[in-house]
């Protein structure tokens, strides 16, 4: 792996797996004076965390994040304003392993030499070689994006502060049932992260779907309000470029569509385009970026995650020496990875809105900007 | 701009616009030996060339790519066996404009400082503040589209010789209209990269949205044959996370799907997972992408892309002090710019094949390939 | 060749040999708003171009620049205060080869098939097989070092807008002889970038070296004025960890020097180490950067560059079967490349300045800068 | 900080420092199926351990790695041949700190506002503000170094495993004493890193020294041998470029010689270039790089590193309103940084080797290289 790196600015690196001694987010050029504790960073753990209901996997990972290195030691330095605050150092942090079963390698090693179908297991092998037993069995787990949240954590909180830009994200449709938006109070109060109020029907679906060994997809929907206008690129690392990155590389996601989407296909150009008032612009088909930079418009965004590939029905696939046989998958899985999917998709929109607002700054810092009816810029 | 540049070792950097002298292209990390001259890429290049008939903008530029640097010269090294080739040093290809009129310019320049609904203006005036007069006329144009296609032909070209790995793309919606799939060969014979015999249809529905002063969006279907197994990375460069980038920053992507995409939400896990028999995989809902890595299956990806946001019917905006105003688009315009992004994906896709291809042999080299009933890599 | 590229906000990319049809230089993160023309770049240009004397190549080269991209059309927006200025879009800069002469890539073919010693054509061979006949001709040749200077003049003309910051640099000894330093005056009225009034000796010294048939090095001085303090990175990226790649990577640098240099081995810590007192720093051992970061002191940079290896005298080589042979060059060199060497290095210098000033303002933006009797950051 | 980063392929990201948590080396690209534990790395972490004696600083701390991702567990994996290797994942290494008191940041964070003639703190305060108490404390001391000496020691076993590279490096000069160079089975045997039998000339030398309170600088060579042919790049990531860019990179480093390095200015042409026979190159003024290109020879760097600047003495520097003050430094203190810096110079030369093995294949590996009587690259 090469390419476990996310920025030109604010960088993120990452590494770990599920049965590695833990995983690990590095983050450079995050900006000095940031107030930033583990806990911060902990309360958007919690929210990714599985293990707390039913509906995801059964191991038990307390998630504690370790800020290893690149914030001012509170125990020595109080009494001094900078103490817990960003440095301007590389901020590591810790997510130990404590949950690791090792027979479930064991298990792991054996299934992925038998591929499951729609897993990653095949290409891994075929890549890495017989090298690759914690690989299947470690960095393709949801758990490594644990990470991902962490890192997130700083990026939103270090945009909340310099321009109030807030984060959010449900799920839309589970399966085939779609989800009406009720509101985004609803979220936190079901293990969903469903915008309604009752989820006894989604409880009911993934009660049939577990209990026929089978799994099912999700779409998400991600968005970010108060993102200063101008940040992007017109070309290749455009905002919405990265954005589809960003959401392509989470486990499982198949499909990004930012605003409109794939119903702009059948929209007319005098309907798409969302037109402009006085008071701002008249609707959000352009989901917040046009030509690669933001508007100023929230930031939509929407995904589509498989199902979960580790099932418990049995599947046609090859053994090692390429006859046909049966795999039926064992170990801890989620039976609907979306479920756990929204933190991360939030965590991953917010590395891009941050790497995106350091880097105009960059090069922009010095333009005048004109004066406008709508908001500009807050930089 | 500062992002304009893809790659870790097959990188291609652009520059250029509409309105400058021209466009270029600088590849680097093109391997030796490669026999290369303008007569390939200008072949790529046609495909994508306005001006072709009435469906597309009226500036008639000939897109005579010129190779400035990095292959050695043909015409004093005759007799030699590397006369033509690439010699490793940065490839430079060069797009001249040549049909620019000023004029044009002005009615931009003008256009720009009153919105279009859905254009790059607003948003790049925000960034650029005055100094972007030339940008939204410029390098947001479909025009420096040039550079990617020229680019992709390089990537094509080896990718072909060396793994024989084809790319192919088609459009199969263009606003309402659902197109069949009947056949590749059909692709070139129209200019729509149409997949069927006949495009009446197609062409009865341009008219009437011309007529009408307005726009569509399409859908586009890109695919790439016999990719190497075990392209691409675990994490954060995957390979599908790449395509999703390369996609979605192409001029007017809203959405990007690799294999079942969206559908993939209501599919069974017991659906969506190919099963695998000694003859391969028995059908491609991932795509042709399992964990990020490329599993030998076709590559297939699906983009969404939006009306054409500059047409001739007035719509609501706002003039340079804030007031309401309405914006009528003059100057050149395709009524629909799906029309043309076919081989602009096909290039995208090339370039990104292209750069894992290299990569996995910087770190995997060494790996000892397992004996598999399904092929195995090609490296 | 993939390394082409510095920097990650003003990125430099480059491309180009003798034998191409050119040389280019891409510039990226080019802050919007520079007043930028073609004259002043070739003003830049004319201090390195060879043949303007005896000292150096006989070939005959224009060095004329074309802004090809980047800049808003000065000749359609006059009367708008845009235009010839920057417009945030990437900056091509080409600079046609005018004088090819194709008998000397046949002789430099030749040539490089039996190794001078001290020239890269060995190494190449063995890199790049067969395949680099005209890199030996073209890539290595001092000429490409146009585009640096092409690419430096830009960032010097934005850091003086900005800064106030100021390049310099002359030749401090060659050979044998060494340079008393008397005045940057007397830099320009010289071809050997000579800080004396009285080039005599240095112009007898070259007659008989060229008499002899052999060539020298030299030693060049650089430096920059009015840096702001704070640029820099405290790891890695250092201010002078940069210069010093910056410098090497300058053809024919065998050594390069900060501050003290090799001198501050022999120095005490009680010497070395420059007091400071509320006028300022009492002396520039640290030649500018502490811990990778600019002090607000002068940088101070010397370098070494090897004699020409191009050298008429008969030298013991190798054929290309391996057999003891002599290798004789032909073909037009310069007796000194030091000569040249002086704008180059102040080109290279303030590529890596301007690096990162923009890079300190992506992250260090909001600090606020502390009171100090010393000249604070200017940024 | 946001360059915390060396490579494209073999990626080395670093974090950490004196009085944070620890310190932690980030290594992607590493490839699959090195065998690799702690013990390894350990080894290599002893050579540049402080308090080993009394010539270095008195904190003790075991620099004790742990191996926290990348390599197969071994543990639980007995019995399979992957155990301990490994597995294409990123590799993190962690060296927690044990050693902390953290009364000396008390000391450190006073000192740092009174700047030391020499050190890092005057700068780093400019540029990080109020932010900045630990950095000074911590990452410019020399602790962090352990992170790129566990990351070399991962690329001297790979290059040694897979081309017969070694690294070697040792003192050549100690402030005013010229070591001679008795042979490298001394290097080990001393805390000086002295080739030469007996070292009590400079452990009086030091001993002066320490008694008056004062440091001194020194000088290192460093050489690679098996260096295979062509590894590099002809422009900006030359080898020498990237050689120079690591070690001035290293604490205390203002100078950097390749091969003859400054000996150069004085060298003719026909002496300085090393000539070419059928059993090799017949010297090393080349220090093992032509054009950026590995030519076989040994890789010879040269290093000057400047004296301590937290000495006893005490020094005129200013205070925080910028008034007259002197400065005496305590805290813990190594009185010739030289002393420690060979096994980092080392390292950081298998860096630099390593990515441009990686890089080489990734372009070349389809080159089929030339017959030559000298022997070919290794590749």
């Amino acid at each position: 792996m090469l390419g476990c790196h996310y920025g030109r600015i604010f960088q993120v690196t990452v590494a770990g797996g599920s049965y590695q001694e833990g995983l690990m987010a590095h983050l450079q050029g995050v900006p000095p004076g940031l107030l930033l504790d583990e806990a911060a960073i902990y309360a958007e753990l919690l929210q990714r965390k599985p293990g707390q209901g039913e509906l995801s996997s059964p191991r038990r990972e307390p998630d504690i994040p370790v800020i290893y290195s690149g914030v001012n030691a509170a125990d020595t330095m109080s009494g001094f304003h900078n103490a817990g605050h960003t440095n301007g150092t590389p901020l590591t942090l810790l997510i130990p392993n404590l949950d690791r079963h090792f027979e479930h390698i064991e298990a792991y090693r054996v299934t992925n030499r038998t591929p499951r179908p729609g897993h990653a297991s095949f290409a891994t092998y075929q890549k890495y070689g017989s090298w690759d037993d914690s690989i299947g069995a470690g960095i393709f787990s949801g758990r490594y994006t644990a990470t991902l949240v962490a890192a997130g954590a700083v990026a939103k909180k270090w945009l909340f502060e310099k321009y109030g830009t807030t984060f959010h994200g449900c799920m839309t449709q589970i399966g085939d049932i779609t989800i009406p938006f009720e509101g985004w109070d609803h979220v936190p109060t079901n293990p969903f992260f469903a915008p309604v109020a009752d989820v006894s029907a989604l409880e009911a679906y993934m009660g049939e779907l577990r209990k026929a060994g089978d799994s099912c997809g999700a779409r998400l929907r991600v968005t970010a309000r108060n993102v200063p206008v101008g940040l992007g690129e017109p070309l290749f690392d455009k905002m919405d470029a990265d954005i589809a990155w960003a959401m392509m590389g989470i486990n499982a996601v198949k499909g990004v569509e930012i605003g409109a989407g794939f119903a702009s296909v059948t929209q007319r150009g005098s309907t798409h385009g969302d037109s402009l008032s006085p008071q701002g612009f008249k609707g959000n088909n352009a989901g917040g970026v046009l030509g690669g930079i933001s508007t100023g418009q929230d930031l939509e965004v929407s995904i589509a995650i498989k199902p979960t590939s580790s099932i418990l029905s049995p599947r046609e696939s090859i053994d090692i020496e390429g006859h046909s046989t049966e795999v039926v998958t064992k170990g801890r899985h989620d039976p609907c990875v979306g479920i756990r999917a929204t933190p991360i998709a939030e965590a991953m929109l917010a590395l891009v809105v941050m790497e995106h607002a350091l880097r105009h700054r960059a090069q922009c810092a010095d333009v005048n900007l004109p004066v406008s009816p709508i908001k500009a810029s807050f930089l």
